[in-house]
């Protein structure tokens, strides 16, 4: 979805929504994810009415087209999907995971306009407005609760259309300390160690190694060193410094 | 995350949040995603009240625990991840995008205890909160809106630790209408074409090889062939009655 016009789209239709706060959180989600055209059909009139005037509405929400039945809504889209809680009703439909709808709907949306419906919170999309749809599409949620929120199936939905598995693939880990610099660390680590009596005076061939590895397990950023060992060089100075009274 | 010890090992960890339905929504979220353990820190105490309050408040809020600070919250996770939309500060940490957080988490959970933590509505994660993570998460949002809504944010955080790629991936495409029925259908309709005068008497090869095609490219399924058929018959049979008086 790198290309604007994909997204320019996708037509998002909510269908007699009965909640303002769920058309604002529909919208916030759409322009969270890039997406601008909202459709509405049948929406509660007071619902539309307080969402578009709610302090903070979006501009997805101000440029909404409003429609009085499904089919003015999505007429100009060759593909129309449909979004369902399944479970409810026996489906006539093809019924698809959103990871593999998704892919279906962004491969479309290359070439075409496509609708997403979205159902009332009380009943989802009623027949009539399924039998607009070329297939459905849900969420798979536990089948202990398979009803979700409507604002967050539309964030979920959409951002699964925008999701790209490929992104950030190369490592973008911290650079860790050269060996150079661990030895250092662990030469001053033993210093510590020794002075604090944590070790006896006759080191071993096994202890150190020991340590060694303790230190190699830590993955000490490069950026790090120079403050580890500005601890560690206090410390050992503060044990090679007599106190001031014996404890 | 089939195994529900998977699952059951992440605490989704809610700091500081202001807004009861926020609450809500997250837990409705979780429940959704089959994650139980919700932890909450410093709620604003009357949203957590109201919350639980609910009408239809779920098991998962009347199970959360509440922590004063984030180090208790946090106390028994090997991994801690803060999720954030960035650009609000310069991060110390290392961030990285869901897609690819989401399968470090896991395979986290496979052995140990996650804490996922989301902040205020309004100030997201403080920099105290922030120390106690080991890296950052954040949901590839569009650089013109990245500010989430909480629920929102957990609602896509949480589908993304569940979802299946591999999930649906034999076709689960409806079984298309055999070679033999397409002819039968092919056949009824030159009949009805003739019949109704769209085509003249002389049939020729090439507009029966152009009919013949428009019908293959039709994905006709299996079970709707007897109903086509029998509209078609209808239709023949009724442009081959005489009609009551001559239109």
């Amino acid at each position: 979805m790198r290309v604007a016009t994909q997204s320019d789209r996708l037509r998002v239709v909510l269908v007699a929504t009965r909640n303002p706060l769920n058309l604002g959180a529909a919208a916030r989600a759409m322009s969270n994810f890039g997406f601008a055209r909202l459709r509405v059909v049948n929406p509660y009139p007071m619902a539309f009415r307080d969402a578009r005037s709610a302090v903070g509405a979006s501009k997805v929400l101000a440029r909404a087209e409003e429609y009085s039945t499904v089919a003015e809504a999505v007429a100009d889209c060759a593909l129309v999907i449909g979004t369902t809680a399944v479970g409810r009703r026996v489906l006539q439909h093809p019924l698809r995971r959103l990871e593999l709808g998704a892919r279906l709907i962004r491969k479309q949306l290359a070439s075409s306009r496509v609708a997403l419906l979205f159902g009332s919170e009380k009943f989802g999309l009623s027949n009539e407005a399924l039998s607009h749809c070329h297939w459905l599409l849900h969420v798979p949620t536990s089948a202990e609760n398979i009803s979700m929120n409507l604002g967050q199936a539309v964030a979920v939905c959409l951002y699964e259309l925008v999701r790209d598995p490929k992104a950030q693939r190369q490592s973008e880990k911290q650079p860790l300390a050269a060996a150079g610099d661990l030895e250092r660390f662990t030469a001053m680590l033993f210093d510590a160690l020794y002075a604090s009596g944590f070790l006896t005076r006759k080191p071993t061939t096994d202890a150190e190694e020991r340590v060694r590895r303790l230190v190699r397990r830590l993955k000490l950023p490069a950026r790090d060193v120079a403050s580890w060992l500005g601890i560690l060089r206090q410390i050992v100075w503060k044990l090679h410094t007599p106190a001031g009274k014996p404890r």
